[in-house]
């Protein structure tokens, strides 16, 4: 039996394959033909909805007796960019001083790969491993991720699906392989706030209400002070001003209403439910004793929007997870990975809900970048910690 | 000689010339065919330049032995609007409860329309005025202000042309003929600062600068402490932030720019230059310190723009205009007006540079409003008082 035990060659034939979210590009079909061969069980679900294009996802399963590990990921990729600004095509996988090169090379085909060949290699000598193996893989994360990972999870569970664990192949190394194990997310919030004021010229502004000053008021509120020092886990919540726009053209005239755009990430300290109530909090008491006041006295006239659905904040406890992944880190690469819950959300929000997940992949440095490349050797060590997690995991 | 005596006869003829910006409208003629019989010469300059509409303009004068007084305004009127909202066709003059409705009713073909009258009966008796009038009026007040006043000004002053005093007639009285007097203005300036940041993710705030925090620093800067307290003859100073604009649809991401434009109308405690140094100033200062520090201590990195010339504060000093401008008011009405300086700019910046000038003229409430209307007692009030001016004045 021939079995993909080569991470560069898996790679090399995903790159190949141009799948732009929301294009499957051929991806999730060359990966079921590395899958099948060593047993495993694949479906290919579709999902849909109105005005979001269809999207190709993959579940494959290789069941054995004991414990079920889920490997999550995703095949598509940001767009190339520049397209001439590349030193080599961005689907042709070509390798240069020892780095293949190629959208998605890091984020994440190359986590698939090298997971790929971390299985084939576990399975060589023909025998099972001691429990069940499944990969989630979807073609939305890197669109609007609505008819992605979330959608398989259900489908999956629906279908009776349980997981004890997952690993999700984003790339967690800042520098170096075996930099950084990610245990945890913050949470994520974004809102709008409108101040109502009342239109008027310049040059009688008794006669008007300058929203703009109201909003400096309500701006400095959520800007000040710090929501918490950060936890023993977490960062500090991080509040950012995301935009502000009056789009008023006339300098002569006052405006009518202004806004501004906030995101919030927020740690452990909080869950959605108490930082929302922070942040109206800290709202009205701001719009109760404006900050310029220019002789007004009444209540700053606003209305406050959340954006989309929160994202929780999450820290992964299972020890058996995260010690035996960070000792594999530590045998293959002699270096004890931090546990950080630092950076972005990741579809590790949604998996958390079924299971303990933990994210571990390649070294993020060129991901969505012009000439997205990564070390051979990097995907053979790789290859190398995702086989011992296997041998120790299932052992 | 049938001269132009019936201040409400002379304002309907006007309204009914439809004078929206640029369009003449018929209106100059109407005024012209009203000035010739009374013995005025009547220059008909267009402007031009590229980029705006060619503007027709009217100079008239009347030479006598002594000195000259001018009279300035203008003959183009702001749109209708809603023109379905009018109980009354907005170019019609109907008259109505003892008013006559049109636009331009108090801004200002009434004021010339009275100003007309005035004149008119004032030369009833066959004299001639003691002395010299003319009457500068555009067709580009409302608009751009390019090929209006300015040019019209330069035109006149060019053939030799001097003026000893100027009346405007804008309408000035917030309630009743008689209120309010103005004697000068504050100065304008605008300008728009922008802050560089670096973008980013809102995940990792750390390896970018939202300049947004920057923007809010300088922002604060420039509306605290105030500029001053007011003078003698002047409101305190005022800047306004007219807009803040940042444009980033996309609530993961920390923004490269982010601008505030502003207006700032100063009294005579400033000049243009002196106002502006100490914005540069404000803003310097603010920009070493940075209010949201966020760890940052370097500078925040913007640049200051000042958009279009600045209008320069005045205030008319001629005892003579202005105490007989107020004797006559009195006279009439029983009333002292207020000697203002509040209130937007007008065209009389212009006029300051070549004779003291005042503005008086008729009730402003309707301006620029749907069914602008006078009544026709204030045109009888007003006529009374131009012409009690051009008595004393003259005599």
């Amino acid at each position: 039996m021939n079995l993909p035990t080569d991470p560069a060659e898996n790679l090399a034939s995903l790159i190949r394959c141009p799948s732009v979210t929301p294009a499957e590009g051929g991806a999730l079909a060359a990966l079921a033909a590395m899958l099948e061969p060593m047993g495993f069980a694949v479906d290919r679900p579709v999902f849909s909805e109105e005005g979001t294009p269809d999207i190709e996802n993959l579940y494959a399963r290789l069941s054995g007796n004991g414990p079920h590990l889920m490997f999550a990921g995703h095949t598509d990729v940001v767009p190339v960019g520049d397209a001439d600004a590349w030193t080599h095509p961005p689907f042709a996988a070509d390798i240069r001083n020892g780095e293949m090169i190629g959208r998605g090379a890091v984020d994440m085909k190359g986590g698939i790969a090298c997971f790929v060949a971390a299985l084939a290699r576990h399975l060589a000598d023909g025998t099972r491993p001691r429990g069940s193996v499944s990969l989630l893989i979807t073609g939305d994360e890197e669109g609007p991720a609505i008819n992605g990972t979330t959608k398989l999870l259900d489908w999956a569970a629906a279908r009776g699906e349980t997981w004890d664990a997952a690993i999700v192949g984003e790339p967690t190394n800042p520098d170096a392989i075996g930099d950084m194990i990610k245990i945890g997310r913050r949470g994520s919030l974004s809102g709008e706030v409108t101040v109502h004021g009342r239109q008027g010229h310049v040059a009688y502004p008794h006669l008007a209400d300058n929203p703009v000053r109201g909003l400096l008021s309500l701006v400095d509120a959520l800007l000040e002070p710090s929501f918490d020092g950060g936890t023993k886990d977490f960062q500090p919540t991080n509040l950012e001003i995301t935009s502000i726009d009056v789009g008023n053209p006339a300098v002569n005239v006052i405006p009518a209403r202004a806004k501004a755009t906030f995101n919030i990430r927020f740690n452990d300290s909080w869950e959605a439910e108490t930082i929302q109530a922070e942040i109206h909090n800290r709202l009205d008491t701001a719009a109760g004793r404006r900050k310029y006041r220019k002789g007004r006295t009444d209540r700053i006239d606003f209305d406050l929007v959340w954006r989309d659905r929160p994202s929780h904040v999450f820290l992964t406890r299972d020890e058996r997870l995260v010690e035996t992944l960070s000792a594999s880190v530590a045998a293959v690469t002699g270096r004890t990975p931090a546990l950080s819950t630092s950076g972005g959300t990741s579809d590790a929000r949604f998996i958390k809900d079924f299971c303990p997940v933990v994210e571990f992949g390649l070294v993020g440095k060129t991901m969505h970048m012009v000439d997205e490349r990564v070390a051979l050797s990097d995907l053979e060590t790789l290859t190398r910690i995702y086989q011992r997690f296997l041998q120790d995991w299932f052992g």
